[in-house]
């Protein structure tokens, strides 16, 4: 019985759901757990992934499903909420599903964005917990990364103020490190633009060492992007030493197990490896794991989680950040390339009136009366926004997977509209379905469960778009043309020379390469919708992170640190004092 | 059974007696909670103070049984373990007893300190969550007081960006805050200096608004003064709205409600008021809850801990921060006003070292031999240095509390020694105990229990140092005289003018006098042992704090951010990568 999301907003779906979630007990009876491997932690339990992998260890992986969406527009095309619409729609196929999503970052939490939760009878519960830390993990990243800055600044302070005699004497060797040349900043979850350049250490010979500093929101930590990465707490170990802090004043680089301070980052994460058990307002298991930000990081949930579910269920769903150009790219080439698996399918989400926007629909200003372009029908412009649907379909096809379209239904589309999409999609080989998640919960999205279930019978000939071996520059390049649709790539001298140091250095030559570029457009601009044609791809700088292994070619600017708007979503929270219930979120 | 504590170190002993803690369930049981009542949270569940305190309304509150220590020594006096033993001696009893302690802070764990969990066979457990973080309360809390920031510096930015009129349509009133006159600064949890003084906003229009700013440890946030005074949820609320975070340009202060964050605040700190779980190695529960800042807070464990032990135990023991001059002052002027509620005794910790040291032992260097006068009898030294252990058993004794003196055995001391002690103690109208929980657990504190539970039988006519109506300036003199055993006080002129602005503005009426001073000695002068005789007490300014309603006067200066040491222990801390255990911590 899916509730009135007409009549109902999301918080009020979610509070009925929430009274009759599984409890600890349940879930161990549900998934077959063993009583230790499930960590409880109020409403959102944790699993155990040492102790559940190891027994977990021969079972045969279930099906691996991933979603992700054509070219994002501001009328939305609900990835999260197609997520949770597939999940229910399988488990009302009587189907053993799971999956795994991203948590949300405090940042836009408290300034203007949803708590991406889903939406409607498709929806992850508890809303509270999931919007407000959940089970700290970004606090724990938080912790770990700032200690590693306050090893750095700490050393940095003692090496002025000591001599190498007075080091050794505390076992510690000169770091001599350039105080013009540190890479790595501080952070904190919430978008402090007032953070962003920051100078430190001043005061006494006590108050640290004079600089220029910065702070980045945390989700978009090195430390978040390696918990992303990571496919077990050994390999997260490891890399957690690896992160380049700052150089010497020879140009040598400094880490994290450099400043000693490795292993401690890690006690402090220790428990960020266990993802954390939510589930859909149908009460399908999703674990919530590692964070959102896909820039400078694969953006999605972590193969910690994938690893996992892929044991437990026989359908695992997981969603990719962004748009197909960017985030199953980096599923595609990065994630399953680190992890070893394979995905059997991708489920492309698009909606009738984000097509006819790719297909020139006029622009929609927040606040006025939506055009009625979109209200209404018009072929036409669905036709010509199809375009970018097409492409990244054909994107997808090149990995070897056949993709099933989901057009997220909204109540102004048309059966004609519908057709139409139908009809091109089939054409250019996907399958296609209809879902009435939002409206009416699983029993909306058996179309697409059908279809998902359908494609999942298939071999897929999973194939990564370009081999380890091919040379950075040339790897852009194939991205650029193949994904993106580009003409070519324009490097400036700077990310040009780098680009060769990188190429000619073998310690870099397994590094991910992790595009930045917007998600609002196939190109680097944000403004070219649908497919633009006769452009080259500029690549201003290339960033490295040691820890991750990435190697990020810069084809936008990216901000590290969100801005906090004038009128954020922080003014409207509350807590009724007398029950603890937080208002005001949703 | 008691382990060996001179042959296993702490974590050994925790480690043994973590293998048969109390699972979830058997808490319930003991404790005869609702199941609802109890909030799984990994080994370290919380309690639901909400849902607890209306159960427990009409029944009758346990003994109320406070811990304080004499002015400590580098030799240290063992508070916490002796909070321990003595939690052990009233279980071995039979006694149906409980506690409350401070949550430790990430800064001293990561750089020089133990975790304050006591020690042999006195030591709370699980030991890895109390040293990291354990429910996360801490993180809540520098998250809120950053989201503060957040809208504080996001707003003066706004603010210069926007003309009156672009303000309204966001529904803002120009706050015109005053950038020379901002008093709030941001939190983090460890020792970094570096982030002491530090210039924020540097850049653009949507950088931020260029100012000097600061960060404190996270611990010494107001929010966490709050916490630990806030008799409940609706208290803390309030509070968290009247935080003064700055000034306007016409000199009015600016508040977190000002802002419209103290909604959000308190939504970010909601599970805070649930008291974390803990126990000692014989299982006598433990509540953990609000943290160790001492100078400008109460510095000891919660109201709200108390007011729920009090409920759940016949006898329920509580720690006060630093030593008796400072930590019993507040307990009893602070606390106990705030709370309503009224102590049956205090007992008071001393160890026959530290007395020789304040009787004018040498100075002990750490990593040179201890001198002998430490470890051989030497009556004379131990005489003269009760005289700081007399006048503390005065202070107390002027509550109406009739202290019980706990010495803290160790293998060197005599019976001469002891017997010393005890008649001094004896001669000044306190019960005194020795006890052995290091060396015996509860079986070593049966003395130290007897005594508790025989003081506790006599009626205490409970009377506060100073009535709420006396001026803030002769209360600071009070103290001086009648604690810290001072011939007066001398103000200098910026306190005299602050004091008599606030003596004469009704606002400030109610507000708690929180005296700043060094724990290292009854006077402002840490190096003065003993009971220092003919000085008298500086004030050198008086903070103010809104939210928590504290006016604290500075007899010495306080920094809100320790440094990290050239050697610091997270040097020390690694992870096992097969079992995801800490290592290294203690």
């Amino acid at each position: 019985m899916a509730w009135d999301p007409t009549r109902l907003k999301d918080w009020q779906i979610a509070e009925e759901a929430e009274k009759n979630m599984p409890t600890p007990e349940e879930w161990i009876d549900r998934l077959g757990l063993e009583k230790d491997e499930l960590i409880p932690y109020g409403r959102t339990p944790k699993l155990d992934f040492i102790k559940m992998m190891k027994r977990l260890e021969n079972r045969p992986d279930g099906k691996y499903i991933e979603v992700t969406a054509i070219t994002p527009t501001p009328l939305g095309e609900g990835k999260t909420t197609t997520t949770m619409g597939l999940l229910e729609g399988l488990g009302k196929r009587g189907q053993n599903v799971g999956g795994a999503i991203r948590q949300p970052s405090g940042g836009p939490t408290m300034n203007i964005k949803g708590t991406a939760a889903g939406g409607g009878n498709a929806l992850l519960i508890p809303m509270t917990e999931f919007s407000l830390g959940l089970t700290g993990d970004i606090n724990d990243i938080m912790n770990a990364h700032n200690l590693a800055m306050v090893a750095l600044t700490a050393r940095m302070q003692h090496e002025a103020n000591y001599s190498d005699e007075e080091l050794a004497k505390r076992n510690l060797k000169r770091l001599d490190i350039d105080p013009k040349n540190v890479e790595m900043g501080w952070v904190i979850d919430f978008c402090a633009q007032a953070l962003r350049n920051i100078i430190i250490g001043i005061g006494g010979k006590k108050d640290g060492f004079m600089m220029a500093s910065k702070f980045g929101i945390a989700v978009s930590s090195e430390l978040m992007a390696i918990l992303s990465i990571a496919n077990d707490l050994e390999d997260l170990r490891k890399r957690l030493g690896e992160i380049v802090v700052a150089y010497d004043k020879s140009g040598k680089p400094i880490t994290t197990a450099d400043l000693e301070v490795d292993g401690a980052m890690c006690a402090w994460m220790r428990n960020t490896i266990n993802p954390t058990l939510a589930c859909t307002v149908e009460y399908q298991p999703c674990m919530v794991h590692a964070g959102p930000f896909a820039n400078i990081a694969v953006g999605q949930s972590s193969i910690i989680a994938d690893r996992l579910g892929l044991k437990m269920f026989d359908y695992h769903v997981t969603e990719s950040g962004f748009a197909a150009d960017i985030g199953f790219e980096k599923f595609w080439n990065v994630k399953c390339r680190l992890s070893g698996l394979k995905p059997n399918v991708s489920v492309l989400v698009a909606t009738i009136r984000a097509l006819k926007m790719h297909g020139g629909g006029p622009t929609v200003v927040p606040g006025r009366p939506i055009p009625e372009e979109y209200t209404k029908e018009n072929l036409s412009l669905v036709e010509k926004g199809c375009e970018n649907l097409l492409h990244l379909i054909n994107v997808i096809r090149k990995s070897g997977i056949k993709p099933v379209v989901c057009i997220n239904s909204f109540y102004t589309d048309t059966d004609a509209e519908i057709k139409l999409v139908k009809r091109m999609a089939e054409q250019a080989g996907a399958r296609c379905a209809v879902s009435e998640h939002w409206l009416k919960g699983g029993e909306g999205a058996l179309e697409l469960a059908d279809a998902v279930m359908d494609a999942c019978k298939e071999e897929v000939d999973f194939k990564f778009l370009y081999p380890l071996e091919m040379p950075l520059r040339q790897r852009v390049e194939t991205i650029a043309k193949e994904v993106y649709g580009a003409d070519g790539v324009d490097w400036y001298p700077l990310a040009e020379e780098k680009a060769k140091r990188f190429e000619s250095d073998p310690r870099y030559k397994d590094f991910a390469t992790m595009m930045v570029k917007t998600h609002l457009s196939l190109s680097h601009e944000p403004t070219w919708k649908g497919v633009p044609k006769g452009w080259r791809l500029p690549i201003r700088d290339i960033l490295v992170y040691g820890g991750a292994r990435f190697l990020c070619p810069m084809a936008g600017s990216i901000s590290l640190m969100p801005g906090t708007s004038s009128d954020p979503a922080f003014r409207r929270v509350d807590v009724d004092v007398k029950t603890g219930k937080v208002m005001g979120l949703f």
